[in-house]
């Protein structure tokens, strides 16, 4: 064990994170196969909360002081399994939500404006002298958001600001300036455009089932900016073949990076790579966090930003 | 001649409008060639803004009463043409600036929140376990917005509901909620993002020209709702190619279709197929439009909705 704290960074999408890390501790990249001499230093891993932890390795690092979380959420991440080891997990909230809410927005006039279809028809030389394009303007179409948290709240203000109407459901009531549907299924009926908005667990595993998705039906459209396995992908899927569903427009997968295969003839789609809240300002505020969290553990003072109780 | 007046449909894109006109007229369709015997019957021309008149045409038409637009914009319409020939013009105003404002808002995000790239790089199997697109959050990039009309301020409070601050510049001030900057020059150089939504005509073919594209520079983001001889063209595709300019959003372009070959190797483009104003529900109100002004026009009565003097 050496003097220096070492920290592990665990996926191999946050390897740009390595230089700012290297200019106070030493860093392992999981990918690489560190060491096994290196346990001992290894006092952090840093991690995307969509991931599941590796907990046999965990256990084999006797003075990790903490769980950094990246990212705003930790669904993945046995916070439970972790306190029981006296083991603290940091994430960062509040830095993204607009700009997921901006992504949110973004899908939404891609897939119903017909945005990214028109670009690949066009590029395609599919725009001829007796082709016009007719979308449906947004005007009135019913937003129903899944999860009114912060994410959810902003993309209700800028629904409105698109003529968009507004309703909501999740499983607890709030004071809130839209009005709460009677269920989840009841938001999926009255709605032409179903946002999933909310946190991810253990708990809401396939909440957007076979019923909701048809509850939405031919005309609706599914938007994702949550968590991909808030949705029955393969429902999802079977779903837009056999037309019971209108659109998807989605940021976030099943597994990430998704198989490609599995989107081949599936109609009325479009796909972004999980960008919904990796900005260049928000990544810059996450990254923020997460140092000032590693120097608290380090330090054995508060962490700024530890997951709630 | 018969009793039955007859209109001509003269754009292949307006075909659509067919079975609605022949519900109460004979309906002739230019790119069929009608025949000689049609031309005394014929008593209005239905036509798109964005194309020429056919001069020629008319003048061999001796009982035309109305050349009926049936879009929005009339750009290329010699309305003193007509007026000198005792013709009137009408056209579908007011009807889808929303619509076209929130195609301009998608195409902000589109283009700069990658989404019609991030679609593109997904399905081509380009997004792997070590591979993170991040992308410029809109959160205060300032949006200036050439031609401050219906359109300009529909596009002003979306913008301002996205969190970026605007200022617009057209050629006559006006009391409006935005700041004018003092002249299209410098709205361009102290822009992120330039949006084009003003009336095209013959006095500003050319607009956005190289010196405006420039300013704009190489962070910059053009987005053109409004017509394609606004911007030279090819001076565009220059600073696209040689990074002078950021990255272009364009639903229209200077030839409709435009030819794709010339965009096949220009960088960050978004491009869709005049897509903005046309939505099902606008086309609705234009189509309410058209039919009450070629029923003004056979009976003699007030044009609905004449071309403004």
């Amino acid at each position: 064990m050496t003097d220096r704290p070492a920290v592990l960074i665990m996926q191999r999408h946050l390897a740009p994170l390595t230089p700012f890390l290297e200019s106070q501790w030493t860093v392992y990249r999981f990918w690489e196969g560190p060491p096994v001499e290196a346990q001992a230093d290894i006092r952090a891993l840093v991690v995307a909360g969509e991931f599941e932890l590796d907990k046999a390795l965990i256990e084999r690092l006797p003075n990790l002081k903490l769980i950094a979380c990246f990212t705003s959420g930790y669904d993945r991440i046995d916070v439970a399994w972790c306190r029981a080891r006296g083991l603290p997990v940091s994430h960062a909230p509040g830095v993204n939500h607009e700009d997921v809410a901006d992504h949110a927005i973004g899908l939404i006039l891609a897939a119903r404006r017909q945005i990214a279809a028109g670009d690949r028809a066009l590029r395609a030389g599919n725009w001829t002298p007796d082709s016009k394009m007719i979308t449906p303007s947004l005007n009135g179409q019913r937003v129903g958001i899944v999860g009114l948290g912060a994410i959810g709240e902003a993309v209700a203000r800028r629904a409105e600001a698109l003529r968009m109407p507004v309703t909501w459901w999740g499983p607890r009531d709030k004071d809130a300036a839209w009005p709460r549907a009677a269920s989840l299924i009841k938001l999926a009926r009255d709605s032409d455009i179903l946002v999933v908005a909310c946190k991810a667990d253990d708990g809401n595993i396939g909440l957007i089932s076979r019923a909701v998705i048809e509850a939405l039906g031919p005309q609706g459209l599914l938007v994702n900016v949550a968590r991909g396995q808030l949705i029955d992908e393969d429902g999802l899927i079977a779903a837009l073949k056999d037309g019971r569903l209108g659109q998807a427009a989605l940021d976030v997968f099943e597994d990430e990076p998704t198989d490609v295969a599995k989107w081949r003839g599936v109609p009325n789609t479009v796909l972004t790579p999980h960008t919904g809240g990796a900005t260049t300002e928000a990544v810059q505020g996450m990254l923020g966090l997460l140092m000032e969290n590693l120097q608290a553990a380090f330090t054995g003072n508060a962490l700024k930003t530890p997951v709630p109780d």
